[in-house]
């Protein structure tokens, strides 16, 4: 489902604040496999402090990150697939039962990854149900809709599917906002703090996480698209450079990015804060992350514990 | 839901017994409109012995039939849609909340009606919840996909939804199986049953009607399909002309259609009980007559009770 | 096929410059409807002096506009779908075999507008060709896809199909720019002068036109997405006016449209050239007022002359 | 293109005719691969008369077989794709520049086999025209849609395309019919013959070979349907095992399979031919299939010469 914050991403927020000092309460590491280029950052909001200065719940962040998830060539996804692959596995601990949720909308082309990857997966539950096949994960997935198309709040339909099926634990998978470009349809973040929806105007939706769902829930996301005033902010820089007198360039050099994107939002016309921006080729971007999401969950299949 | 039953249509099943004679605790009664060609049977079984006859639960049964709707001329839906309007208000009766379900596998043609209609609908729940919007009926819908995309009974999905969403009335809409070809993609049936699959071998779906979901079922369902037994069925009578000797020919003329049926399943190999058949231009079909049903369902936001 | 133009409507051109003053070979006439609220607008291009004021080659620009197309009764597309069959079945004058084209890319939602066109088309070439039907115009369609997935230059594969079948004129469907939210996926423009993209950096689509068809060239648009320079533009008004000194402000304001959207483009990184801004809501927008066109090309099948 | 014979495939054709004796003008080689399980059978036609007794034109046609094919597991198909590159670079021979045509319904799942392969390729003209990227081959690709969607034939877009942009070599890729549905959605076809529909009613599609095409046409296919009259054909022995007189049974089995199946094609009512017969997971089959073809066509792009 399309958000229209800033940034989504841990990683993203954790940059734009002073990357020279340590945080209380948050714990980075990083880590770049320099055989496939693949960069994994660990993020640990361990105290409610640090949760408030990132501006996200309490929780673990992991963001794959390589340039190749840009290429064509399909060979390039298989080490961002099997890094997702152990990191997911480990994050699901002895969860057996998975309830996979695909969010988004599969008729706006950058709000598809979640039912795209849904569509792609291999299911379990009625096959072990019925003693056809035997395997250490037993996988049930759903793509909800959005509430444009349903009527219903995400939420809702997910709290009564688990009310049924009874899982271990939800993983969720969900398009994301970047606040540039850099990111953008080749990082995959994987969080177990479910998702939790800023408190931004315009953003309805309740949280999907375990105080919603009564169970552990696992995000799987990408950012796809940029908010229209993360475009506006990004372009007030060079603007400021160009033409702002010394004054109004230090006024809005004291600004928290924080207080700047609320200045962005102001500027732009009310209407665009249902618009979002997205590159051209966005259709195969989609195509080949949520390959590479499904791959990584396909992957439990053949694992053993 | 694809499904391997002969016929789901109350109308073919009735025609399949003497049409002479009376059948006790069914009552028939047909209305053709000569203006728009529009014709509609109705069929009442109103006792256990009538089911039984019939080999259908007991409750209504509503044929709109039209030879126009497998023309190209939208104009020509008007009629078809008007009439399924006026024919499922009535059903709905004092229900105001209603939860439409599209059953199917959006994936396969014949079988994406249900999907296809729900995509077209105009829900108001969320709308209504907030206070944007006054409507008599409060409109929400879903998708569930089917058994081998999530891993989970559709009556599984729409239990848990219905326990979260509370509606009045459950709409399910779905494809169908016809005997022959004559109202493939031109019919569509209306029944206050719900959908009861039969006893047939290798149909697992359990029943999504008023026992299983605690609240009347209204089901819409249009034939797209035909089983493979009943194409060699049909091939049966001509082979026989042909070929038969009289004693061969009168022995399967003995037969009840119930019999005949059995016989088929049996001579078409065993694999078959996965294929249907389907017209080559059943893309534009599906497309024309979702949009026939959606229409329906979204005319009721126009009118006044 | 997405454009990057600041606009590619003819009447955003016009509006852009000074409205009290005449300008020399272009002629403007608007006609509001008041029974259905459609709003018609006519520019003339009659000279080459008026071509380079507007910015668009010389010819017929048509706008029709409601703000009703946002709706989501189907029946407020009826007095669009009417007013653009009228004005299409004069643009086409005595020509008799048309071949339509849907541009744009079937994947990305915003794009897919001419596609989803030529998908609701009743084609009638085949059938006239065979002798099985009688119609006044013979209709012909193709979508031939974007130059990242066929290799080829839309042009190339026109060109080619045109000398094997041989119409009287081209029809070309296309999603367009537009440079404000106003007029997005409720404004249809129809033009006798074909597609003849700007001399923008990045733009390397050749003309479809009179001279690279060899026939008269139709083209139907509809504005689905903003530019980011555009959206940038917008912003920088509000920023002038909320930061700005005297001077810079001034400034800014002495630029002509052009020199603003030049300015906006250099603001922007280079990667956003490849991105575009659209509303989140574009799945139901698109397919609305592509059955909007579609409607009004296969009115032209019950139209006599 | 769907078609209605009773088998595209000449393995089928091969096995139908006695296959203890040799025939004359047609060699037959089949080649099992035991570490994956992939059986490569090639017939070769070389004279008139062979070619008149398998009931299609000269040339080679390869098979590729694999139980593998229907599993789910992706690893599965490497060693499918891997045998049609090599047979079809091997075909390819000297020439660089080729046009990759997909035929068929992009809406009816069994038919989009086609078009899913080319949505699926990396095509390189146009990358190379500009010099971006030096390639061994330059791939153009195009999706030309069915008569009834487009007005045209096949062969008219193609020669069209063809005239423009000059390929060395045409590649068509079409869903098949199969004979029974042993080889469904998981045999590859290759032939360096192109697509010459027989003589069959009904089937009023041209030729896409080197006659009509002006350049050699390698097609790749994949049996995707059975049609009625084969089902029913099937059928029919089951029931003169079981009821058939001796008489009966006998003159049967004196005919050819030709004309058996022109027998069961009169068994059938004239509907019927417009029909086809396909699994009920086509979706996944067609998918998995595509996917296979399509990866064997990309990996010419990683290929020295």
């Amino acid at each position: 489902m399309i958000s229209m914050q800033r940034t989504d991403l841990a990683v993203e927020l954790r940059e734009e604040l002073d990357t020279r000092e340590m945080i209380e309460g948050v714990h980075v590491s990083t880590k770049i496999n320099r055989d496939n280029d693949v960069k994994e950052t660990r993020i640990v909001i361990h105290s409610e402090e640090g949760a408030k200065k990132i501006g996200k719940p309490m929780g673990t962040y992991i963001t794959i990150e390589s340039e190749e998830l840009r290429c064509s060539d399909e060979d390039y996804h298989e080490p961002m697939s099997d890094s997702l692959y152990r990191h997911l596995k480990d994050m699901l601990g002895g969860s057996r039962k998975i309830l996979v949720a695909g969010l988004g909308n599969r008729a706006v082309t950058p709000d598809a990854l979640g039912p795209m990857v849904v569509d792609n997966l291999y299911v379990t539950r009625h096959l072990m149900k019925e003693n056809i096949v035997t395997c250490t994960y037993e996988i049930s997935a759903i793509s909800p809709g959005v509430m444009a198309q349903t009527g219903m709040e995400t939420q809702e339909i997910l709290q009564g599917v688990i009310r049924e099926v009874h899982p271990d634990i939800l993983v969720v998978i969900d398009a994301l906002a970047a606040g540039n470009s850099n990111r953008l349809n080749k990082t995959i973040q994987l969080a177990d703090t479910g998702i939790a929806p800023g408190s931004g105007v315009g953003n309805h939706r309740k949280a999907i996480n375990e105080d919603t769902m009564g169970m552990k829930v696992i995000a799987i996301g990408v950012p796809t698209v940029i908010s229209v005033p993360a475009i506006v902010d990004d372009a007030m820089d060079v603007m400021l450079e160009a033409f702002g007198r010394n004054g109004t360039k230090q006024a809005i050099e004291e600004f928290t990015e924080e207080e700047r994107y609320q200045l962005a939002c102001e500027m732009v016309e009310p209407y665009l804060a249902n618009m979002f921006v997205t590159p051209k080729n966005i259709d195969e971007a989609i195509k080949r992350i949520s390959f590479t999401i499904s791959e990584a969950i396909n992957r439990l299949l053949h694992s053993y514990n």
